[in-house]
């Protein structure tokens, strides 16, 4: 196995290792469970600063809403017996359940219960975020044999007006000094499931670790791990402007552990440099991966790509939310995601990083085609079928001082990153130009 | 059967009993039978004023003709039978032929006879507009079965220089007083033809009732009935300056009766509002359409097209003209347009105009997605596989105060007739702003 | 066989008659065998100019090479016999070999040797025209008959510093006193090869001799015959700015005496009047020919299209260099290309000239259509299935003044030289107006 490989295994690994710790955490929209969550996440990354935003304030359509906790829930059975422990596993309770306890029928409570018919060993995961209400998931199995009788429903969680919201945020400077920003957003409100969603603040952990341990980096990057639409749409209320101002491209990271297919969600006209570069990144890299459409969103891309908002986010995942059979379900977990999932996805945005960073504007410093031959660019002796450096001899064709390498490299079909090697031996031969950069 | 399956089979049949009304009338680009058929339509549509124009006007590179009137016409055989006799059918004498009272030999009467052999049964349809000339059209069976002998040809036609060209004229105003126009141009010329042409006019007919049936009108809608070629240069000359400074989109509106296809051929750049709305309609109405080309082109779009005319006018068919068999003959009869035949393109045109209606700028009026569950307007338990209010939500991620509605409902996906529904929600909601009427 | 066959043939046989009286002569980048070359191109060609310009001449990144004339060449093998005799076949010394006599045994020798092991019986052609180096080249059956032994190597080569390079060039003038110019650019410098490359400068010399004999012409013509790459680069080095000033479109030709195929390589962007030109005249032409990509340029196009050059010059070629397996080998002689090879890119190329010729702008000079049949244009009595002039008609329904004649040609697919001869009895009659020339 040669070191490439092994660096691979071992970033996929730990990858793996911190979606472990963090799995069985029980994670909503507010609640300690984030706060763990976050704290666990800046012992990895030392920058991350942690936001209390109150339960309470106004976000243009929205409100944060009450800070929710539990202690305890689960359902006692006629026969005395626990069912739907949230001990035992966190989906068992509709997210945001207010408190209860009471002794209720069967058939009073199965108006609360849910289950899935088509997946019958499968819990699902049910929330009712903004209408007060309370409910049990469980899998259709446990539910065919619930018999006639009282049970006593039991949940001791809180419903905090006083509370609040918290999220997370990193900022790793430009080594330069540049004020652009490449933004990355990913979520902290999901319990107990893996792809949807511990895989987006892992590989967004990752790759933040990456970016800090770089000698240069020409752009400011921003990474916020926040809770799904609530808290990207809070975060937009406060931040709006700076970002509008800033922000150069952008990346929604969800659904990025498992092996099956790469996919990407384009913003909402599809032609910002974001679309440009996931779409190259994934066509080297991964090239028979999805290519949805907007229409198909269905993630924070929806808030950042909303009219008036319009910052350049898109999405690059593995199976998409909503495609899969796991999907919303117990069954996305810890084995539905791999190292070598999670490794595909850090590397494939990690590209989208390096080709962002290295993507100036060249222009060939000579007329016509120089002669790279006298400087040992060039075979000497030219016969029949002998190679030739096309990459440098394409970089020099188009390199008109106008067009920008990430397009030279889709023209040409040479990877950005390949193109980039290229520029810099014409630059140390001083044929090419760097008219603006990145 | 339900009451809209009623509605649609009553209007079918009010516009087939008119088509049956206005066939047997012996119609050309000028005379009596043209003045007798808008009579009949000025009855459905009290509005309808009818024009006169005197033969020897100019127009453009053309001059109206003498009208064209005719008594009697036929051919006495040798055996004193009666033939080709323009009582029994109008087909039988060539449109515009001059008058003539002869006794020829079969061979000399050969020259002046029209059939067509791959149709033996079928009397062909012939015109001489512009050059002086008489004739006969027969079935080639009738043809094949003439005798050696003389023939006594008799046609008691009449050519008036100080004749005149009639066509009918419909304003529909805006409820609003806009003056922006929608255009609708059929014909009126043909003799005993029905799809190509009696179902425009009978077409147009139900979509002026229907029009004028509404309460509120956001454009006012022109409705012309003229004679094809000769009419609407004529009725450009006269009004070209009006036409250039209101119409917004319009519609020549011929072949609309038969059951076979639809069709549709666009204006000469074929990207105009009228282009658009014809291909959603028919997209969503009737996909399996037919898309022709502006090289396809042969009736009045010609003349609306044309360089500086350039009026934004395509047209909505069923069979295209010179594409069937039955086309320019005696088989293009009362059976082969059908009611159901006339309200699919009815119904299509109907649906092109409640576009042009609808086709506002809207805006979001607040930024990111709204909470459209705390007004009702989305589920509040959300769990895998529920359905949303994709309308709305597409509307809202679309509505930029840039784009009409037409280009989101295109986008999207959605007809536009049901995006206006959802946009009339999202108003009463407050969350979103009509930028610009359509 | 018609007259058209027969002048068909003729031309097509004097190319090739000119091809086989130039093939022996040993041409390279300079010396006596480009100016014998040029001696007779200019016989056929009087206006033709010879120009020297001197070795060690700056030229943008590039210096024009000693002049390389070479007196005789080959090996002596043990057995005394001659081997790789230049004086048989100029391929076998590899261009821009440096003097030598040596007695070397057959290992030292192996290593000045090229031979193609895939094709056995062929010379290739290599060069090292900017190393100094010297070298052989047989067929692969010669070389595998080697023996050990001694060799005696003989070069009798002159590299001279106080030589040049000799080119030439035509210029055509417009008839019309324009100066806006066509440029046409081939090679001298390829030794006996047919395909790649002596078919350039036939075709070209039988073009300009088409050209010459013209009555009228509204452009310039500038031929050029020059060495590959250093040729052209030192000439758009000389003259760039009145190329820049001058030239509508450029035409590299080379690769076009075989029957295989057509092929095009287009501009850099693919858009100017000549990848416009050469793609419909291909497409009328040769419908079925090969559209390479710019990212497959081999020739001098490479130069014409490097940025801040930005010459729109395209290639019409047959058989495409590096694409055939007689390319660079002996196995590109007379036999390979024919004089229907020849004729028909001739045709082709002589086609995009007329082509631009009557590249003009017209613009319809009445409203509508006019009444063509009172012209004596259009069939006077109308019936189904009559032929209509299309030409015209589609001619006049695109004619707004601001399209050129090429794009109606395209978006209506008649042959530009048939819309030509439509505008000619359109203007005839009044009906059609040029508003600029091509």
């Amino acid at each position: 196995m040669d070191g490439g490989k092994a660096v691979e295994e071992d970033i996929g690994n730990r990858m793996h290792e911190l979606a472990r710790e963090l799995f069985p955490i029980a994670r909503s929209l507010t609640g300690e469970g984030v706060r763990e969550t976050l704290g666990i996440l800046q012992r990895e990354l030392p920058g991350l600063t942690i936001k209390e935003v109150p339960s309470g304030t106004a976000c243009f359509d929205w409100t944060v809403p009450p800070e929710w906790n539990v202690k305890d829930a689960y359902i006692l059975g006629p026969d005395g017996r626990k069912l739907a422990d949230f001990r035992q596993n966190n989906l068992h309770l509709v997210g945001y359940s207010a408190p209860i306890r009471q002794t209720i029928g069967l058939e009073a409570l199965q108006a609360h219960l849910h289950s899935l018919p088509e997946q019958p060993d499968a819990i699902p995961y049910v929330t009712s975020y903004y209408q007060k209400n309370w409910g049990f998931c469980l899998s259709q199995k446990q539910r065919d044999a619930l018999e006639e009788g009282e049970y006593e429903v039991v949940i001791d969680s809180t419903l905090d007006d006083d509370g609040s919201l918290t999220y997370g945020e990193l900022v790793i400077p430009s080594t330069m000094g540049a004020d652009r920003e490449i933004f990355v957003s990913t979520y902290v409100c999901h319990p107990s499931m893996a792809n949807n969603e511990l895989s987006g603040p892992v590989v967004s952990t990752a790759l933040a670790r990456w970016l800090q341990s770089l000698d240069e980096r020409r752009y400011t990057y921003r990474f916020i791990f926040i809770p799904e639409t609530i808290g990207s749409i809070l975060y937009l209320s406060l931040h709006l402007e700076h970002l509008k101002a800033h922000v150069t491209a952008g990346f929604n990271i969800s659904c990025v552990g498992d092996e099956r297919v790469y996919s990407y969600l384009p913003t909402r006209r599809g032609t910002t440099l974001s679309d440009r570069i996931a779409r190259h990144a994934l066509g080297h890299l991964a090239p028979d991966y999805v290519r949805h459409s907007f229409l198909e969103r269905g993630s924070d891309e929806r808030q950042y790509n909303a009219p008036g908002v319009d910052l350049p986010v898109v999405s690059v995942m593995r199976s998409k939310y909503g495609t899969y059979p796991e999907y919303h379900t117990s069954m996305d977990n810890l084995e539905f995601i791999t190292p070598a999932g999670l490794y595909g996805s850090y590397n494939v945005l990690r590209h989208c990083f390096k080709g962002l960073e290295c993507n100036s504007i060249y222009k060939a410093a000579v007329l016509c085609e120089p002669q790279l031959g006298k400087r040992g660019l060039y075979p000497s002796a030219r016969k029949k079928g002998d190679p030739k450096p096309r990459e440098m001899l394409d970089l020099l064709a188009y390199a008109d001082g106008k067009t920008d390498l990430l397009e030279i490299a889709d023209t040409t079909g040479h990877p950005i990153w390949v193109l980039a090697e290229a520029a810099g031996k014409l630059r140390a031969a001083d044929l090419l130009e760097e008219i603006s950069g990145p």
